[in-house]
């Protein structure tokens, strides 16, 4: 659980779980348990992802997976008692949050990572494996494989925090839907750009693998014209939020102009 | 997911959730998704147990497995988002529970399914393959591996109840605890003296597989002397609640006498 968790990775749904949830208002012990949370989903489908029934992959974050690390069956459990661990640390009960608003954060983050959310989206993409989607299918995919986890991170920030941020909930939202999706746009074009030293795993990955991703479907140069499109549509959502959004302006940039 | 979920089974942890919950007065719709939540974490575990690279078994409750039906990646994601239904039927906001009342619940399944707990006793159980254990350390195993999700069926049972039954949380818990207990030395028992048929699942598996069992540490006739008083000190402690508990001694009685 250690080895998946604390080794490396960009921290991008902790991040953001931090950085909405200070603009918020929240009280930093509940955006420590919602980030950890919200990380230990992400590291725990890691492991699972990589198992070699899935993707079967040797390389995360430039380390030997869990499965490589370990074996199959610790990697198995690791990645069951990480997805455990989240609903434990968003359940304590001295979060200094309303319990009522607590039990809205595990529903967001429940209904984000199972089978009409991230599980979800990872299952058809298995099933999409060597078949030609649509853009629509594709995004469909990536909204729930890797979007509802990222717009689930900046929820459990709005939520932590003060009531009139509550206004805002639905902005948060959009702001984290087009982000999460330009954020896979531009994993797609890493994928084909980047050489596996600098991504810190198997790079050409995707082709090899016979997925249709957005390069493949609309072309670089067009896919990275699409990453422009999502980007300002991100940041169009934040300007509607009446707060200091500043942070999360500066990360949306770090983040979509990122080599790995 | 529905296939390793509703076809067959026992309903122990279920019905223990419901007869708690009755006992102690709690509204119908959270017994509901209490008992649903805890048998989503039993299923979950069956699944991922019996992987080729956990347990290995082709059979369960007399059908085949979830990856033998399917394959492994679909069984592991059922199993996945099985898990995380559990924390979203736990964490409904419907309930006509107070919220801190539900957050307690969500406190005690995730404690009792992680890595302190069935997680934990199933990485262990794993470890002691091919060792011998001492009754200390056998019993350990079990309490983590099973022991914890029954308990945690009754205890949530108690929780979903009025704030009275909330005094004799320790009792039932306590009752619970034997009763796991007792159930596993009786499932080790059936290994031995039960054929496949019977079971559902493959027979003498535990022999083959060099697992230490009751029997094989106590030898047939003191494990059934074990079950014996095990089931004693569950009664006892039902004893020590100023409710009707009559449901529960007779569940005990039967479950205890099952065959299979």
């Amino acid at each position: 659980m250690r080895y998946a968790l604390v080794l490396g990775g960009k921290r991008v749904r902790p991040f953001l779980t931090y950085a909405v949830g200070s603009i918020c208002g929240a009280p930093s012990k509940a955006l420590n348990h919602a980030a950890a949370a919200v990380e230990c989903i992400h590291a725990y489908s890691l492991i699972h992802d990589d198992l070699p029934a899935m993707d079967d992959d040797d390389l995360r974050r430039g380390q030997p997976t869990c499965h490589r690390a370990f074996d199959e069956a610790t990697a198995i459990l690791a990645g069951d008692a990480l997805q455990t661990l989240a609903f434990e640390l968003l359940s304590d009960e001295q979060l200094e949050l309303p319990a009522a608003r607590q039990l809205q954060m595990l529903q967001v983050l429940s209904r984000a990572s199972g089978g009409r959310g991230m599980c979800g989206g990872q299952a058809l993409d298995l099933a999409a494996t060597g078949k030609q989607l649509t853009e629509a299918q594709l995004s469909q995919v990536h909204q729930l494989k890797t979007g509802a986890l990222i717009q689930a991170a900046v929820q459990l920030g709005v939520l932590a925090g003060h009531d009139e941020a509550q206004l805002y909930f639905d902005d948060f939202s959009e702001f984290a839907g087009w982000l999460g999706l330009a954020f896979q746009v531009q994993d797609d074009i890493l994928d084909v750009t980047s050489s596996t030293e600098t991504l810190g795993k198997t790079n050409g990955k995707d082709e090899a693998a016979n997925k249709s991703t957005y390069v493949q479907l609309l072309g670089l140069e067009q896919a990275q014209v699409k990453l422009a499109q999502l980007h300002q549509k991100a940041l169009q959502a934040l300007q509607r939020i009446p707060y200091n959004t500043q942070l999360l302006e500066n990360f949306a940039e770090q983040l979509l102009n990122r080599d790995h």
